[in-house]
Order: structure tokens, then sequence, then C-alpha cells
């Protein structure tokens, strides 16, 4: 069976010379194999748990799924491990009737990183998905001091971190009133699962456009990350850390509002300034 | 041409309601696509420069050279623009006659994240690689107080950081006399990335294995930074921050000494706690 932690000894060493033998929670990675209509797609290093949404959310912003409808089945049952017990490392997905199976020369024999997310092409034309949704007419606007709060109320909730320093986080707000209230927050070794988990939650019980949200994480804005959050409809991404060129890029092509750096007491508007009041 | 870094307009808004327009400065992130023998092997999203080694340095990662003797030409041939322009984001490389090329039928679709590194395979088997280097060999060890100086030592060379916040270094220190000298630092929007660049560098420069050597690394260690290094023949891995479950345990399997959380005043050792004196 997977787990999220894993408990290890470890040794303490000080510069003071002091050496204390203890144990060690430490961020469960294993391989997470994707099948889709019994072809292995792709492999992601990723912490188990809420594995059926990391796929959905994976497979919907490769622009294969557009909802959870498109899904026929999805359980673990190719995984049984050489000792004949259950595997929760391989993950089938059978696509309902009418749906475009991925085509077979795109097929991508890719194992994905623990950060990798949008594995899959062997040119750089076809590293750019083209969503449904278009972020122009999403005119919702937050005041800074809502979008300031963000990373500490994700941190609060960050109950993996607590025990192992050593996981990212995605958190999905979405509006509610005036306001802004945490739908969905997970952790994962792979900053891009866990966007990709929030967002097979969200694709399940929101749908998609995410008209009004944001997507708050942990770490930086890399351009997968806006990519992902493009394809759901979201219109402003929030990292605690920097955004690359590429994400900016990227972000302003979409219409969607980057912003990073945001700690504490400001925050820097990338792109999409005229969301932020 | 590629960048390292790039500059933008960003707006500052603080939380006492000042407003700062002014010029940021990005990470730089590209699409580079690999090819060897003419087929695209792979594509990954990284910070320009040093292009060279990390395309030997990944390969050699992935078990496909073994030295820089295997290269018989390398260059950016076949990156032309739409507009006639050269393109710096696709890297040929030839390999010299007599190596092995990749197995068609393994052959990558692969459009590597900022933050992938050993991406390319199908199944879960043949995620883990096999090195040539026995590293119970390598008996080198290293007082608790020299380790803990790398992070700073590391950190005082990081300029791309210093400019952006937004990259991920990895330094190569090797034996000098009875301490440890920088003999490479390179930072990128990807961790994995940072590191093949220096292992390039160091096939080329110094050969493999890497006896004594410590690869200290900014973030934190996952399953594909254990294995890389233990593909150059590296005894010992420091991170800053956590490693994962899976890092930990192909560290133990490989006889590798990783050390986590070295910060300031201590560091804990997970595995190969024999180097560490």
């Amino acid at each position: 069976m997977t787990r999220v932690t894993q408990r290890r000894r470890v040794t303490r060493l000080s510069a003071d010379g002091a050496v204390r033998e203890r144990a060690d929670t430490l961020a469960g990675e294993e391989p997470l194999e994707i099948r889709v209509g019994g072809r292995p797609l792709s492999v992601t290093m990723r912490t188990p748990g809420h594995d059926f949404d990391l796929v959905v959310g994976f497979l919907h912003g490769e622009g294969l799924l557009r909802g959870w409808d498109d899904v026929a089945q999805i359980d673990y049952r190719s995984g049984i491990g050489a000792d004949g017990q259950r595997d929760y490392n391989v993950v089938d997905l059978t696509l309902a009737d009418g749906v475009t199976p991925p085509d077979p020369s795109l097929e991508r024999h890719v194992y994905t990183s623990s950060s990798c997310g949008v594995c899959g092409t062997a040119s750089i034309e076809a590293v750019r998905r083209v969503g449904a949704h278009d972020l122009a007419t999403d005119v919702t606007a937050y005041p800074v001091g809502l979008l300031l709060e963000l990373p500490d109320r994700l941190r609060a909730e960050q109950a993996v971190f607590d025990r192992t320093g050593g996981v990212h986080a995605a958190g999905l707000f979405l509006p509610d009133g005036a306001g802004l209230r945490l739908a969905c927050l997970r952790e994962d070794v792979g900053r891009h699962n866990a966007v990709d988990k929030v967002l097979g939650l969200a694709l399940r019980e929101h749908g998609m456009p995410l008209r009004g949200a944001v997507l708050q994480v942990s770490g930086r804005a890399s351009f997968e990350l806006v990519q992902k959050a493009g394809m759901a409809g979201i219109p402003v991404l929030s990292a605690v850390s920097a955004p690359s060129s590429l994400a900016a890029e990227l972000a302003e092509d979409l219409g969607m509002t980057l912003v990073g750096f945001n700690r504490g007491s400001s925050l820097n508007v990338y792109t999409g300034r005229h969301r932020v009041v």
C-alpha cells in the first residue's frame, strides 16, 4: 500500500558536535503509471493519494478530457505486483464512448519526475496546449489585501509539509461573497501533481471554467502551471516565489493575472493588473 | 537569441496601499529540444546557457553516453526559426561510431518541464537506471563542519538567483587536500537541469566516477537527483531541504550518503552515515 509519508531513522549532526539519532518523517514519492484504454501513457513521480484526481486533472490539462463525463471507468485494476498483491501505482482510465483516444503517434512514453507536469511531446511546437476558455471575459477583481492573505491561508492547512518540510502545495480559492474560500488544497513532492490533484477535484465538483478562481501555489510559477491554470479557465495564478520568463509570457498571452513573490506585506503583479484593486 | 534572464515591467502592490511600477528580472525559461542522430528525443524547459553540457549530462544520466568521446558532434544546426534566423533552442548530437543509438521503441516523445530530469519511459520497471560505478568502494569521509559550509559557499556564487530569486542551483565540490573546492556551479529553473549542466561539465573536464565528490543542491533531494548522482559515481549528495522517501531508498540501495536539511548549524544524514565524521 502506498503512503503519503514514510518514517525513517536519521542522524542529526550539529556544528557543536552533538549527534542525535531519531525518526524522521519523509514525504512519500512513488511512481504512478497512467494507462488510458489499456495503453501506458505516462509515469509520474508523485506523493501517493488522490491519484484519480491527479490522473483526470492531468489529462484535462493535456486536452484529452473535457470533464468527468468523458471517463467511463477509473481504477487500479492493472496494478498487480510481483507478489500477487494489488499495487496502487498504476491507474487505468477507460474513456467514455465517443471520446477521442490519444493519437498513438503522439503516445507519450514518459517518465515524468516529481516536478514534471506537462510532459509528452517531441517538438517545441507541440508544447503549448490551447484551452477552450477565454480568460478575457472573466473580469473578476480582488483587493490586494485579500490576495496577500492567501499564502498564509494555504500554509495553515499544509499538514504534510508540517511533518516533512518536503512538499509543494496548491490551493484552489473560489469566490465566496466578496471573499474567497479555500475549496481544495493538495500537497505533493511535485508541484504540477499538486495542481493536477486540485484541478481533478475541481473538474469533478465544480466543472470548468473556474470563473473568479485564484490558484495559489507554494513555490515558483513555471510555464506548465500557467498552462494548467489556463486550461481550467482560472483567471488568477498567485505564487509565493518568482515566475519564470515563459510563465509571464504565456500568462500575458492568455489574459491571465500572474502574481509572484506574494509574501506577507507585498506582492508583484506581472500580468493582468486589472484584476488586482 | 536565448537569455539567462529577462527584464519585465511589474507592479508591486503593498498592504499599506503603495503601488510601485518597476522593472523586474525574471529567470529565463525556454524549451530545449534534444535530437540524437537527427531524431527528436526530448524537450526540456530550461534556463538557456550551457546547453551542450546539459544535453551530455542528461544523456550520460540516461546511460546513453559514457563520456565525451561518445559524442562525434554537438551543435545547434537544426534550430532555424520561422524567421530564418538561428534558433538556439534545438541541440543536435551525433553519436560517435560504435555508440549504440537510443532504441527507437524506447524513443522518448517527451516534453520535460522545468523540473523534470529523468523523463522517458512508459513503465515503472524502466524508471531506474543502473550505473557503472560502485559507490561502496568510495570510502571518502568528511567532517560535518565542512559539509555544513557548503550551502553558504553555493549561495555566495548564485548570481542568477541574486537577480531573480527564481532558480535552483547545483554545485559540484571536489576533493582538494583535506577540504573541498567548488569545481562547478550551475543555476536553472529546473533543478535537474542544473545538475545535468554540472555533470556534463564534469564529464568533459574530470571524467567519471567523481570519487570523493559532494553534489550540493539548493532545494530538495528527489529520486531523480539521487539517480543522476549515482550514475556519475558521486558518493555524497547534500540538499538544503528535505529528501523524498524514494530518494532515501535509492541512496541506501546505491550506498550513497544522503544529507538533507543542511542548514547553518546542523544537518540530517539519511543514508551512508560512515562518510560523515
